[in-house]
């Protein structure tokens, strides 16, 4: 059995990590913590957990995660991310973490966007954890950063078609619209019911902090560097990520034929699901589950095509991944403790 | 493995009892049907279960189910389904019926608030399938009847407090909330998003046909008849019941006291969770898992006891209870597939 | 020209004042006041008022409010409104405060519930604001005393069956249902989208403070004391409160002859809607208008009568009924300025 | 007084043209049709508009709805309307039709994206109702063609910007996303609350009927043909739509320049309200009422501007604009009836 901790466990990442994590054959959850709720049980912070998962939680201090477990995952916010992860790693303990500190490969980027790196050594050795791109470097990786949520599905409803040169990269725009879940526990205006219900809104336009983690996994995938349109939404659901994403073909290409590259590239994979022609992902399709749904179009009239992808923000858009990425660390089957269905309605 | 069908499988109970099935280490579902789907894959009915459960729709047709399957999950409408029960008894199968045609005992009170019973000679034989209070008559049933959702959420919300003694029968009062897959995939009006969004409304007040369902069960546990009032209402969630109960004490007694003895009467339970003083269920904290959770207050003030409980509709208040009932029935453990959590948010 | 502040404008309840009073005939805005926000546009704070209410917002300061305006919406959460409005009434103005600080008539009541009161000489004069059954005391009235939402909806729905002495008043138990914008705009993690939607649950079982203020108007209306059961929860929906009410009857009756009390007693009322027998009230009918909808049935096998009525707790619950208030201070038609139609669906 | 009639009054356009009406100044309701509930009174079909629009709904006659009224508001489905606007010519009525089916000029297109044209003569005379961009056209009209709902939210966000030539014309993409009261009353398995709720997804991509009459319009505004990429998706919430519209730019222009060319643009319209910089619209804040908000960004790194525009459909996409097409169509001020601000939250 795996001794595992999920540090940060008070968020709603931490709580998805948990609830996985509880139905994971090869895995012990041996210490959770949270700085707010530190001496609770986690069953009270989430109630959900209750009878299953009623583990008390731990102060965030490095010696007692060592001490309790052996894998880590860090859900912490990005910045606090990076105060710990160093730590772990140098007490020899195996680490997913959900933040943003360890996705970017330059730290000049990162400080772009985000703020001063304090551990820039470790970006050129962690792996950006998206299995069905860069499978084969995970399971030797002692840091996985398990990439973002509108990454996620952006970079899997793109990759076949940049891998293929069948669009103009420089042509992408991509219009995504987020569950609120995305936003995070913590106490904001913009995160309250009254404001979220009902109603529906772009944010962050051109600005968002995810745009260069897209561009820099994209760029690879298309052997240059591009830069796309990318604008955000929320959306007044819980959970669920839907990307419509845009761009000029290269030449004349039908429907069947742009699904036929989909189908190829995803061959053996168990967690993208390419819809048939004339049917389109829905998030309610994948609630709870760890599936990537792709459907797509070709329109001949403006010769672009246009490609739909959903997750589930929480599953493979940051908890489901991450598990995905242990597992491969760890040698186990990829998708144990995944199996679950989506949960529709 | 058991051989099993999922009879009626274009409705929601029936793509919960796939999805819940799908996860189950014993169980191989070899049968679905649909009469409006017929000939058509169940996962392009529910693409949620695409890749997982791909099975075609047969029609509704007695001998194909019997030669395909062993075990039947019945989730046809009340009527429908006593019109193929008695065929597959006759067949030999075991049959667990998710609809209300064998849930009362007396067919003059089926009469009274449905039709004409087809086959009245099975309603003393059938079980109803509530294993919190009837475990010891299922392993032995051939056919077991399924409660309703809200008789599920108010039967076990009740039962310590009446066979304990401390309410009085006459005085209790059940007003349920229930969310809107209750009501089915069925195309009604009053089932529209934009009839139920930001909208909450009673119905069916003082008629709602679970009543003699509930009066009959609890009358059973009081040991004399008994009269509710029932008010059921319709919530703008997907998933949930949460009843709130009223009932008048027969003497002083503390809240501490009454939840000493919820959690005796729910000793051994796995499904049922009692809350502690001052905290209450939520349907949000069941959501997608076999839980029935529990709260309760005594007001000195009025001297009465209001108890709350929450399930899923679509599991322990139908699919998840189905698959408990199919455990006990084939000798395996009782919670065997029904392991996940819930998903929240 | 009425000039007529709104103190506590930042609130949904102040947002909801400037909505009405912006379509008022005799009414100017003049003046609206917010802590966090002085200094600022409103509509910065609410851009749903964008180009038709633009006022900055003041600190809040006495003498600025009495500089700049007549009649005063004080729009406070309890605690805070009585710490201004003495001071509003000595500088000679008209005052409907909508918190809870004037409602109840004794101190020690308001104290046991609350907190101490500062200004308890007033709780004598204050008029509690419900015109339907205090009319005649408004119009003579310097400070009116706006009802909770939740007592608003529960007194109309009882006030003609205690009046007419039908049901036993010691029976009566009330389970109501609120839309989330009762809870206000502050930053709680209840209030959280994902943590309220899909979600329902009870609150302040037999504690919520709205039960003195419940229980004073209705043993008013009873010619007595009595004490009931109430039980509030959220419900996923910005706006509206339903409440079902359930009561023994002292003598065999008929819906019919219910419906006539009802009618009769709501004659001549602009904003009661007494709902013909089979049909009950949803939020839904009532969202953004000042209504308040009745439905009742007489249930002859428990002898008992359910009554179901519901408002949208920013309008007949708070804004609305404070606008009406104003009319009737202020010797304009009761209805000027409320004659918007719900907004369906 | 004007007599006006509002046929297809049981859709949700017809109700929400009874809720402007009926608190319209110079307008009388006096004649609702609807086929289905023929016979019954508008208000038990919409229990909202109880005691205020109780009028009995006429079958759908050309003579009683002529004899009854002069003005006509034809709220039929397309093919239904063209069935009826004719007569209603004929009969000397004015009429505004809120359907598709005048909305063209050019007959072929209309077959090409719907069916056979069975009144084509009438295209050419029939004025397209969007006040912003034919205001000198409506007064003299007798029959206006009202907007689709995505046409006004993206004709209005784009007009400023191919008028200036600031942008390429055929590099336009729009992502629309709409309240579900835009696939109307109708019994549809994919407008059921569960299949919506918690849900959102594309439909119609790169097929969407309201493409040829944006492409129409876009391009008389422009000068020249166009071909836009529109991709609408199905939003869970009752009203709005917003238009994320996006479009490379001709040469470097700043944010502040482009508002300036918008507020120019829209210098004197009621109705059109321009968002600062850093501010963006949301769906919430135009709920219930007739404006149009936009906001917009030029984002330097991919030269593209990104405009965002925000309308309820059954207000600025339907019913308000009816309203605002017959106040100027009869000499009236043109926002008469359309004061009320939206209903937030």
């Amino acid at each position: 059995m795996i001794r595992a901790a999920v540090v940060g466990a008070s968020g709603y990442t931490g709580a998805e990590l948990l609830r996985i994590l509880a139905g994971h054959a090869e895995v012990e959850i041996t210490c959770v913590t949270s700085r707010q709720s530190a001496g609770e049980k986690i069953s009270s912070v989430f109630p959900s957990l209750t009878n299953r998962v009623d583990l008390i939680c731990d102060p965030l201090d490095r010696d007692v995660i060592c001490s309790k477990a052996d894998f880590i995952f860090v859900a912490l916010p990005h910045k606090s991310a990076m105060e710990i992860v160093p730590e772990l790693l140098e007490a020899g303990k195996k680490v997913v973490d959900l933040s943003a500190d360890y996705r970017l490969k330059k730290s000049e980027v990162y400080e772009a966007w985000y703020q001063p790196h304090s551990s820039p050594q470790l970006l050129g050795e962690a792996v950006y954890g998206l299995p069905e791109i860069y499978r084969d470097r995970i399971p030797q990786a002692r840091l996985v950063a398990n990439p973002g949520c509108y990454p996620t599905s952006i970079i899997l409803g793109m990759a076949p078609l940049l891998k293929a040169g069948v669009i103009h990269p420089e042509s992408l725009i991509v219009d995504s619209k987020s569950g609120t879940s995305g936003a995070g526990r913590s106490l904001k205006q913009g995160s309250l019911f009254c404001e979220v219900n009902e109603s529906f809104r772009a944010y962050g336009i051109g600005q968002h902090r995810h745009t260069p983690e897209i561009e820099q996994v994209l760029g690879d995938l298309a052997g240059r560097e591009l830069m796309i349109s990318f604008t955000p939404h929320l959306l007044p659901v819980n959970r669920g990520i839907l990307s419509t994403c845009y761009a000029t073909l290269v030449e004349k290409i039908s429907t069947g034929e742009l699904l036929e590259i989909f189908r190829k590239f995803y061959h053996n994979e168990s967690f993208v699901r390419i819809f048939p022609e004339g049917l389109f992902p829905d998030v309610a399709f994948v609630r709870g589950a760890n599936f990537c749904d792709i459907g797509l179009t070709a329109d001949p009239r403006t010769e672009r095509v246009i490609v739909v992808s959903a997750i589930d923000n929480l599953v493979k858009g940051a908890a489901g991944q991450a598990v995905q990425n242990m597992n491969l660390m760890m040698g186990l089957s990829e998708s144990e403790g995944l199996g679950a269905l989506p949960v529709f309605p």
